[in-house]
């Protein structure tokens, strides 16, 4: 318990120090942050050496604890990867300051002038998983919006986050910034992030990047404010007016693509229609590609496709798996839908115009795509440049986060006496 | 416990029933939302006697309990309340739509067709105190924003709640919408509203209205998110390069025109340079407005000025009490209020631009006046139409927060095919 305030303590203390940072970052040019940048950039590259010799600490203790090859794949950094995060620090230099943009203007009948202009949140806290080049990319984008950021990465990245950091602070600071714009929360166990979830008034906002379960965690536990990212079980629905050569295309790539992640397509919907055509289209093209389909009656008619359960329905594969089902009408898909998506990507395939209009309207998820793959929820695709992940709540930002999302909003009133 | 798992339970069905009516709600066209707010409004005024009955046995059982006179004049209606109550109805259908609205729109360079439209959140938690009113004015505002609401009002409105609603329901069905677009939590103690607070999921949003103590509760103990709103500890300073006179105005306007309300000023701070100018000025006139003066040394050369404590710096007061202190320079002004601020609004009276500009730049709060009364902070003054609460968090929405505050956003992505 005194252990436990200890840590408490300590994290408050680093949030203190975070909100005097924030409060000189907030009122930063864009020049002086791009050069933050910049500088930041350079030096990873010109400390290659030590940022690889403490990854490599971590890559062997993560060996050494018998650590699955894929977790230590995602742990490893080597001369691309920083190359990679420089690259990247660079990009979001290249992006437009959100900080002073004049969202709404105008002026009131009685003469005063108002104006409601982006402001940095504050005080940003991300906790993530293992990927050390996380640690760049979400310090770029809070820097850039003007936030100062809390880092609680996982500890078995515990070295190579801490020499990211060291090199990202004396940038900082060599800009003319605080070195306190970027911190790294440490110590052992799960005790430092539950102290971060609990600073409320002290963290602006809290973003937690990963799997299910950590969201879920952080969801449930924080007093501070959260931004629900990145759980995806996204559906294709293949209308009965679907063109069928373009149906297939899109479920493949929509799964296939890149399995691992948030918008790629869990579950494929197809109307009874056009089942009878399109399933000998799609069973083999998936199969091919290897893919295990977890299908209903219609699909189980196909060698090698498992019987598929709700379980299935609500599952985030995240693998070379997929559930399908044959639906009777669009009602059907859109009651499946509701029932079972988690609000991130949903697609319909269709030619037929009153389908796709009943679909944007009535599916209730951060993005709604008709006649395109699920892969283009992404901020890069988008347009939006760097992003620190995709919302899936409805509060504050939903679907990819750009560096505008990374703001809030004031009103500022001028007069000239105005009294009421 | 198992008291509390019924209350649970009964809840979680009350928010099923609004999940399903917001389905049904969030494709309401406005003309048909607009005829149900109409029906609203008419229905309140025929109904005006039942309304009134019902009223009468809540003020009547807060007498008998003894309840203080201020709080019962709050829980009072009469004619011209109702009558108000649906003039507010009526103002609301008069508002544009934000359903539908298309906040950004572009092709991207692959063909793709980007809108980001505004959707509404879903079921909207409304936990609030003693006025019947908010009942009908949350109602309008959640109902034109296409969200199904659920209103947990005080036990001590309980008649007057439930008459309300059961007025609202009829006239939400008879205009062709689902009666559970408009549902009351009912239920003795605090248990029904700690329900509302866990319904993750089947809630989307939740908002409390009412004073400190009930927000922080919602706040602490909510795992749906919360849109914080209201405490304001509103500060004036008035600068060296202040127009005294209107410092003067803008300094009792602030105080005195509405002192129970969020966006009156709470503590005055002034600038050494002009305090010897200031003071005979500024302190006769409040003294003759009937407010009491909580200040530091300088202020305390004036009879009948009580000394300040960092508690009175620190207080809401709600009443006609300020705190004031003359402050070295504009540095020390911005220090004191990052020290004390609720973050709601504060006003510069200054006739520097420099000033004014540092000012709005380094105060972080939800509105900064340049030479205006903190009262425009209000969605009425500032042009929003009806408002359903002023937002002091970062998250979302800052501010007074009218109907497009009251929305969610979703991405439609139109192409022809497309893959990555």
């Amino acid at each position: 318990m005194s252990g436990s305030t200890d840590v408490e303590a300590a994290v408050q203390e680093v949030a203190r120090r975070a909100r005097a940072a924030a409060t000189e970052l907030a009122v930063a040019t864009r020049a002086v942050k791009d050069a933050a940048l910049a500088g930041m950039a350079e030096a990873l590259l010109r400390s290659n050496a030590d940022v690889l010799a403490a990854n490599v600490r971590d890559v062997s203790a993560a060996q050494a604890a018998g650590t699955p090859e894929a977790i230590i794949d995602r742990l490893r950094l080597d001369e691309s990867r920083v190359a990679a995060m420089a690259e990247g620090l660079r990009d979001v230099a290249g992006l437009p300051d959100p900080v002073g943009e004049v969202v709404r203007g105008s002026n009131l009948a009685n003469g005063l002038e108002l104006r409601q202009v982006r402001v940095p949140f504050g005080v940003v806290g991300i906790i993530y998983e293992a990927r050390p080049n996380v640690t760049a990319d979400a310090a770029g984008i809070c820097l850039k919006s003007g936030n100062a950021v809390l880092l609680r990465g996982s500890s078995s990245a515990a070295h190579s986050n801490a020499a990211i950091v060291e090199v990202l602070r004396a940038a900082a600071e060599a800009a003319g910034l605080p070195a306190d714009v970027v911190q790294l929360v440490t110590g052992e166990g799960h005790e430092p992030a539950k102290a971060l979830m609990r600073a409320r008034g002290l963290v602006d906002v809290l973003i937690p990047r990963g799997g299910a379960g950590l969201i879920r965690s952080v969801v449930e536990e924080s007093t501070v404010p959260v931004i629900e990212t990145g759980v995806g079980n996204c559906h294709v629905y293949v209308d009965r007016d679907a063109d069928l050569a373009h149906a297939v295309a899109i479920v493949l790539n929509a799964k296939t693509h890149r399995p691992s992640v948030c918008n790629a397509a869990e579950s494929l919907l197809v109307h009874a229609d056009v089942a009878e055509q399109f399933l000998p289209l799609v069973v083999p093209a998936l199969q091919e590609a290897g893919v295990t389909i977890h299908g209903d009656r219609a699909f189980q008619e196909y060698d090698g496709v498992a019987a598929v359960t709700d379980e299935d329905y609500e599952r985030e594969y995240l693998s070379l798996d997929i559930a399908a089902c044959v639906v009777p009408d669009l009602d059907a898909a859109l009651g499946h839908i509701r029932r079972f998506s988690s609000g991130h990507t949903e697609a319909i395939v269709t030619g037929s115009q009153a389908a796709a209009r009943r679909f944007t309207a009535e599916v209730d998820s951060a993005a709604v795509l008709v006649n395109a793959s699920t892969r283009f929820t992404d901020g890069g695709e988008l347009g939006f440049g760097a992003e620190i992940g995709i919302s899936t709540q409805k509060l504050h930002a939903r679907g990819p986060m750009g560096l505008p999302e990374m703001t809030s909003t004031k009103y500022v009133v001028t007069g000239d006496g105005h009294l009421r």
